[in-house]
């Protein structure tokens, strides 16, 4: 069995996290600054592990391995969210490291390799799961042209900027790798609340996205007769709530509804609302629960809009579908957990999305969790026991041996 | 009986709206230099109607007729909303101009005096009603002290830049006026929906506002489960929902009320709301109503602050009165109207705001509304037909003319 070296993981990590420190966190976006230095870092990492590092044109970072004849790719994202923590991603992309080595280390894995890969952009700065979209052949031209930050920089200047325009995009052969693997900090308190170590991830949740538009009759708030207006503000209120009321009663176990983000407009206290927006988002593991809510949500808009006195409007944004993983690596990791955790490891999905879910559609993919205390994330005070690192770092390494050398 | 002019009226009332013009519309915020031009104009215009004109250390413009026995004091606010309309205030203010030199002109009115005003910043761009506050001695300096633009411009730093600062503010003498008198645009449609040419107002409506904070938790919209989320954008919604329902219970026939500000923090769409804010504001002439309300709306704050999971707080913002315009002087402009436009008057209260709020505290006074068309208000699109504004003069100085003569 692979024996890694908590220290070195917990020291690479560190390191890690000085490219962009803010507080006890990170502050790295994607083709930052620190970004790319931090991603030049991995390459001499790799390299010094006795792998072949290369950073590709669109940011990723692997370590290829030309020696090995059966591979794992293992890893994760390497930019943070604005302020976010500093395991986020990294801890993947360490472990992905860590493991490389611990591999390298061990005649009796002679010939297993692992191949380390550090993704750009699964946090969508400039898009969506950018780099590991372009490693599967999922990203067209047209979108990377039309990438834009938030703060409206174009994704091929960012590129520029970082120096990787026109290098090659890497791109997998599904042939190379026996599967991907990827470890990550779990986000949610299910591990931290209930005592536990390890997450075997069953699925990653499918996450459904729509715009919802009320449009009304801006008007002056005092002098607009009640039985008069058409108050957009009210009408995105009134459906909110049955919408609300409606999904807890569709919802299986796990299903998680979120409206995060509502507009009114002009937003001025004394004028009647003339339109509002909401983006109301649902996650599940189950596309029939999705296809349920959805068909709820396109219910209640079209009632609403029939009820009046608003016209309202529902378009999708986004929907990605639900992606089970691999049912023997989770065996695997399971087994792995057991040995190092006995009793001390749970299946669940991963409520969060992941570069997984997109290998997932090419090759045999897992995930493993460890701990988030208290369950924050995406938040600079994110963070996990330094013992939990440790053993994630170990139990990941045997679970990635076990699929190795299984047929 | 004072004979107006129409066509002069109607051509201040263009020339006027030349300074900031927007689209058909007029974009003048207080103190900016469109609006210092326009009561510069102001001024010259009341001296051409043979008054001694003051721009005083609030920019109130006010023509003095040093002359009179008797004395109306008869205007509005010159300044607009942003890209808002010709007509709101700067009607008024013409009207007040139009009074003076009708009444000058008729030697049967000798002794008795129009004295027009145009207040500033009515429309709030630096303060609340700081033109008619300061005149009526309802306006600390410490108010002046604070007052900023929405874009943090100190009002000190306007009134310099405007020129006026160090001149003394002009304040009310009771004892000079027999009342003040306001025209002005309905900024509703009752009457423009009912064909009907006069409004009388007999209130204007009290104005209460509170703020709503909404406290949870922020959390990753994806892992956080259900049961454990402290949603504060749930929570706005569902104690917004009940405040609908609970004021429609509660109206008077002619309260309004109106959440026109809500705010979610951070606002993004795979986010749980970590807090929701929302501005809350009802309208009554009738203080007992506005009362019930606002036991009601406390009531349902504290019963969703006890159900949880959200913490919520309310805290008042600010509370007009309902200001009662004089009985007497209502008679007098309905027996106006009634002459010029039988059976096409009505009493009515102003669900506006307006500076006869603020004089009726201090001296008897009275508001005229003429039409706007579909009620547009605060808008560029504001617009009432001329034939209803050479009417509504008319009829504003054949009122002046019976309340001065009155006992």
């Amino acid at each position: 069995m692979p024996q890694t070296n908590g220290e070195r993981v917990v020291a690479d990590l560190k390191r890690l996290a000085e490219f962009g420190r803010y507080k006890t966190g990170v502050h790295r976006p994607t083709y930052s600054a620190e970004d790319v230095a931090s991603r030049q870092w991995l390459a001499e990492k790799f390299a010094e592990a006795g792998l072949d590092p290369v950073i590709d044109g669109i940011g990723n970072v692997i370590g290829r391995n030309p020696r090995a004849t059966r591979r794992l790719l293992v890893g994760s994202h390497s930019e943070t969210q604005p302020h976010g923590g500093w395991l986020d991603g990294a801890l993947g992309v360490i472990y992905g490291l860590e493991l490389a080595r611990a591999f390298a280390a061990d005649p009796a894995l002679a010939g297993l390799g692992i191949e380390p890969i550090a993704w750009a952009d699964e946090e969508g700065h400039y898009g969506n799961m950018l780099g590991s979209r372009s490693f599967t052949d999922a990203l067209p031209d047209s979108e990377i042209e039309a990438g834009r930050s938030r703060d409206g920089v174009p994704l091929r200047a960012a590129l520029a900027e970082a120096g990787f325009a026109g290098r090659p995009r890497e791109r997998l052969d599904p042939q190379r790798y026996v599967g991907y693997l990827e470890a990550h900090i779990e986000q949610g308190d299910w591990l931290d609340s209930s005592g536990l170590k390890i997450g075997i991830v069953e699925a990653i949740i499918g996450n459904w996205n729509y715009w919802v538009t009320v449009t009304g009759q801006q008007n002056h708030a005092g002098t607009t007769q009640m039985a008069r207006r058409r108050d957009a503000g009210a009408g995105m209120v009134r459906l909110a709530n049955r919408i609300y009321d409606r999904f807890a009663e569709l919802a299986g176990p796990r299903t998680v509804w979120t409206i995060g983000r509502m507009l009114l407009d002009p937003n001025a206290p004394s004028i009647v609302p003339g339109r509002a927006e909401m983006q109301v988002q649902f996650r599940d593991t189950d596309t029939a629960i999705l296809e349920r809510f959805e068909q709820a949500l396109y219910g209640l808009v079209a009632e609403a809009d029939r009820a009046g006195p608003c016209h309202i409007e529902i378009a999708p944004i986004s929907k990605s579908e639900p992606a089970a993983m691999d049912a023997g690596f989770q065996t695997l990791i399971e087994q792995a957990a057991e040995r190092h955790a006995p009793g001390g490891h749970l299946r669940m999905p991963s409520g969060a999305g992941h570069d997984a879910q997109i290998l997932s559609r090419r090759v045999r993919s897992a995930m493993m969790f460890v701990p988030s205390l208290n369950g924050i994330s995406h938040h600079w005070s994110e963070d996990t026991k330094e013992e939990d690192i440790v053993l994630g770092a170990q139990v990941f390494a045997d679970a990635a041996a076990a699929i190795l050398q299984a047929g």
